[in-house]
């Protein structure tokens, strides 16, 4: 067992040493940029361009109203960080403009998955000039402009570059599920605008799932007024946001999950299932019964008009039909539809969901759209132009590729399950040694993260995208070799305030849910809980719970945010410190300050929790917190005297810690790896003693490491 | 001088003996609630009842939409806030509720002045029990059940109550300009709801103004399309807000500035104007000169078609046609207006303008409405259906009602002038003496807050409007004896928090902005420092800058707010050591606490105004607060080692407040007062062993106090 983690530890190091080679994608010419996605080419120069309230832009090349509006935005927000009010007056030569874009023409007219999306900017100390071949090109274009921002007491400027840039991927999705949750179309804006700000180019919509059916349909409106709560977008708004998708160069992509995941349809089309109903929309999270029967003519009729309706309202190019985890539980209990199998000769329910997604292929094809859908359509019978989304894994889309069938990859990028970034950022849509010909490799087209909505509200959704997807995004536009994953950390910081620009609230809703979770305006030791806990992982929330899509979202959990950075940052402390032997001085006067603060915060949350029932579920967190900072200090404590903690003192503090890692209240400390280093180190000091500093760190990383990177 | 001063110290004082008594209407039967407005009756008994679970809603009486989303909301937030899911079937048995809601019918179908918004609650240990007349009483009374929310260990419950309430004054209302500054419909709807929950009743929706026309009419496009820059609402959204309102139990009703404050009529339409133009859209604040040609038949024809459409669209009893500030200049110049007056016998342009507005009268009235505007529409020749609304004081008032005219009140209620909450709360619509009769005193029909908004913007206009509006909200609802400034604050404070549940962004946008002028997550130092100011009062900002309505609003002073709580707090503070003498130790030591922090604070906001550009304006401010930390200690020692500053130490200090005080980036310290009087007590310590005790505490006042309450 400890040879096991002794090889992970040396896994780990050796990987911490790759990425510090790498990191030079990020520091070209010595400058520590905060560019997100990294470019495909950058290079520094001496010498900046000075931002001021002279700042214009004059467009020499291709011009039209989407470029002239990214450019009235990108400059509204350049104003909003500078203060400077610029002139809206075009200058009177383009040519001598601050920043001269310039476009050979307009692109895919809807954006397209084959979009030119490549620019090159060059920033010299009197100009930058932006060149693309398309407006969506420039548009990600500007977006990089925007992040050079610079100030010093000189003022403000953009740093002298010249960058080259382009996707490696053309299909940069963002998943958003609006079925279980339904989010608002504010929300959805956004989300674009932050899609966009990361150069992501393809929102998936998931409109429908057992839990609501979320468009209008003029064919068939029993779907959306039975199936929705009155909650779906009416087809003015489905407009309206593909209208404003299209506008940053964003895809548009419907979802209708079929023929599992489709309660909501048969609410108000019970004749749709393959039981007779009637059916109620689904409260629950989870995979349930409810779906299509294939072997009736009439579903398909029925979805012959319904997309035809729907290719109407959306322009894209593709239909994503779902696909996944239909069990087959309703045909296997249907004597009709076992008949028609024997009849047809259709061995199995897989085999029959086959023969259920051919005839939605010929429709969606019939309508001139291609399909898409989740790993389990994959079947010898799937027409060529099909694309598959893997939540399996790189290895399925190998496979896919080789079979000539375009895919993109999900698994991985599962931001519902609370994994912390860099988790996410390791993840590369083409698995390592895939030995694909160039060819096969070109039908990895990219990735989508996705944001499944069983646990997120308006108020909180925010915050499980963001920022993790900004680090996804560059792993889907950035050369593979950019994976430093401190680097990825430190410029994702950065990109997460200018997030907020655009009316994100990843950040600013937390603090909120706190003064109501508190009622009150003081949240300080509150803050100090929320900040080193993160909600549980995977599928764990509610595991044991009654909670339904009708429960509320305002719990600790969901003021607690994934990747907590407070726990990061300790987490560095306890690093630099055990990098210090044989003294580990370093860093120690501020692990102290924050064990002290985690050790004493507990009597004021104590009276937090008294007055707010709501917090009551959290009762055990305070003294959990003030035992972890304890444990922290007397190993400090020992270390600094010098002293062996007295036999049994690891063991007892270990079993605390442990105790302390188990969740409560559905959130877990993310501070017990740091904690268990510095006990394991203070027990550990006499061995230490006997062998060679050099070999210090690595011991104790050997003894305590619980999660390595 | 010193005379002058004591004698508002002694008045203060008499002040807050009255204020002390008068606080018994909030805490009647011993319970501190945190109702805000206050009811009209409220009597707290033994007993609570228990909100868990298993809380539903039974209505018993008349039942429709409004009623029932108006629940469903409420029922929403008390999950927010409770973490319960509660059920969403109809209980078998409504008597049986938790919540039993028996309304006698529907009330107005357009929310009126006459709507009968009374209700009574009564709340026992079983049940509460909500009666009304109408709907929107119903809703009011929803608003005050949400209110008595409190949660202790053994749960949260509401405590058993016995309250009827019915509000002072008809007309409530909060005017917001979305002229000078646009706001999508977000920024309304989530103000109407903000309204709501503090029992406003009318949305006075300020339209045109000179910097934008800002509704779509079909009859004349020219008016939105060339006069908004593309920022209007469309019809569709304009009866979506109206209808968001009713839901609401909220008036809407529109105003169209005339005939001056209109130069965004005159760009598409300068046939109206009294000069020949062209015209632009006005950029800066102010008063303009452009104005309509009263003399053309051919305005009166077009007001006719264009108010025709407008009360199609409006479905409110008054229309408000402004009539303010038109200074005449235009009219002065122009000949033929000259000739016409001459011809008429019109002595002058007040004359002029009584003219237009009787020309304008008859046109609504046809329309079938009431016409309302600011005082200077007040003539003789004014029809008697006509109401006024004061900007000049109560006694305007009183003189109207003496005429026979309605009346409400917004001086005094200028929330764009960023006065403190308590002196907007001493302001009362009925002017003490005013001797009216009763039927005159009925005249006098509420009062409106008023957010003129050349300086705020999607973002900030929140933090200008809440929370002091729900003091006036309190004024205009409750009776005229509720005026306790501790209490309003205390409540306001817990209020503050429940309208952040809405989506009200008053709190919470604050750190984001500071983020962004920080570029940075850590914004410690700079919030300390923003805490402590209050933006420039009244009409001195950009009073030194060519600010236009372009210009970002994104600076410190945008990030500061009205009325600094920590100053208000540390004044508290302070008063109470002012209270322990003679020994002053009272609050000592939070006292010290705050003040080290504000003399150590400036190394790290140098940091950051070093890096951040936009930040340089402030650079003074880091001194002066130190110097302010500094003095407040230095008072502090020399009191506690019982020793006489030496000679000068008391000018130099006063001094430096002096200087400290001038706005400085346009934001000025809320914390000079009490630290002067540390000063002053310091200094006088040797004059005070002098006097007795018991007026040691009205001496320091006299002599320092600058900000009598």
């Amino acid at each position: 067992m400890k040879n096991t983690k002794l090889v992970i530890v040396v896994l780990l190091l050796c990987a911490l040493k790759v990425t510090a080679q790498q990191s030079d994608s990020t520091r070209s010419a010595t400058r520590q940029h905060r560019l997100m996605p990294v470019p495909a080419s950058v290079r520094f120069q001496e010498g900046r361009l000075k931002i001021d309230a002279s700042f214009n832009v004059g467009i020499t090349g291709h011009k039209d109203a989407r470029l002239e509006a990214a450019i009235h935005r990108a400059a509204r927000r350049l104003e909003g960080r500078t203060g400077f009010e610029f002139t809206r007056t075009p200058a009177s030569d383009p040519r001598s403009a601050t920043l001269v874009v310039e476009c050979k023409g307009p692109g895919s007219a809807v954006p397209s998955l084959r979009e030119d999306e490549s620019y090159s900017l060059e920033v010299s100390d009197r100009q930058a000039v932006l060149n693309a071949a398309t407006v969506v090109g420039a548009l990600r274009g500007l977006e990089t402009f925007l992040q050079l921002l610079e100030g010093d007491r000189a003022g403000y400027f953009i740093p002298s570059a010249s960058i080259q840039d382009r996707p490696r991927f053309p299909w940069r999705g963002l998943l958003i599920d609006v079925a279980r949750h339904f989010q608002p179309i504010e929300v959805l804006k956004r989300n674009l605008d932050a899609m966009a700000s990361v150069k992501l180019n393809v929102l998936h919509w998931h409109l429908t799932e057992d839990q609501g059916f979320r468009v209008e349909t003029k064919r068939f409106p029993r779907l959306h007024q039975m199936g929705s709560d009155g909650l779906y977008y009416t087809q003015d708004q489905v407009r309206e946001i593909i209208a404003y998708a299209r506008d940053r160069g964003i895809r548009v992509m419907p979802e209708f999950d079929m023929p599992g995941h489709a309660t909501s349809w048969l609410v108000g089309h019970p004749e749709l299932g393959s039981a007779p109903g009637p059916y109620s929309i689904e409260r629950k999270a989870g995979i349930f019964e409810p779906a299509f029967d294939p072997t009736r003519e009439e579903l398909y009729k029925f979805l012959e008009v319904f997309f035809t309706e729907m290719v109407q309202l959306f322009p894209d190019e593709y239909i994503h039909i779902g696909g996944d985890e239909n069990e087959g539980h309703q045909w296997t209990k249907n004597q009709q539809i076992q008949a028609f199998m024997k009849a047809k000769g259709i061995k199995d329910n897989h085999a029959l969901q086959a023969y259920f997604n051919q005839r939605v292929s010929k429709i969606i094809q019939k309508l001139g759209k291609k399909m898409i859908g989740w790993d389990e359509i994959l079947h010898p019978d799937l027409p060529p132009n099909t694309a598959i989304q893997s939540w399996r894994g790189p290895q399925a889309l190998v496979e896919a590729a080789r079979k000539g069938y375009d895919g993109i990859l999900s698994n991985g990028y599962y931001i519902d399950l609370i994994f912390p970034t860099w988790q996410h950022y390791k993840v590369d849509p083409v698995a390592p040694d895939s030995n694909l010909t160039e060819k096969d490799l070109a039908r990895i087209l990219g990735g989508e993260a996705t944001m499944w909505s069983e646990w997120v509200s308006p108020e909180t959704i925010d915050s499980r995208i963001w920022p993790r997807t900004a680090a996804i995004a560059e792993r889907f536009w950035s050369p593979r070799n950019v994976t430093d994953v401190d680097d990825m950390y430190r410029r994702l910081d950065s990109i997460s305030i200018q997030l907020e620009e655009l009316g994100l609230m990843h950040e600013k809703n937390v603090d909120m849910m706190l003064r109501r979770l508190a009622g009150s305006k003081e949240v300080g030791p509150l803050k100090t809980l929320v900040s080193v806990v993160e909600p549980v992982k995977e599928y764990r929330r509610n595991s044991s719970r009654t909670a339904t899509m009708l429960t509320p979202l305002t719990r600790l959990i969901d003021a607690a945010r994934p990747d907590s950075e407070a726990g990061r940052r300790f987490e560095a402390l306890v690093d630099g410190l055990l990098s210090d032997a044989p003294h580990f001085r370093r860093n120690q006067d501020r692990i102290k300050l924050v064990l002290a603060q985690w050790r004493d915060v507990r009597p004021a949350l104590d009276v937090m929790i008294e007055r707010s029932p709501i917090l009551r579920e959290a009762e055990q967190l305070p003294r959990d917190l003030s035992d972890i900072g304890t444990a922290g200090l007397e190993a400090l404590s020992y270390l600094a005297a010098d002293v062996a903690p007295p036999a049994g003192w690891r063991e007892a503090r270990m079993a605390l810690l442990e105790q302390a890692a188990k969740p409560k209240a559905e959130v877990e400390f993310a501070i017990i790896g740091p904690v268990r280093k510095l006990v394991v180190l203070a027990a550990e000091m006499p061995g230490l003693k006997k062998i060679p500093h050099s070999q210090w760190k690595e011991r104790v990383l050997t003894l305590s490491s619980d999660k390595p990177r």
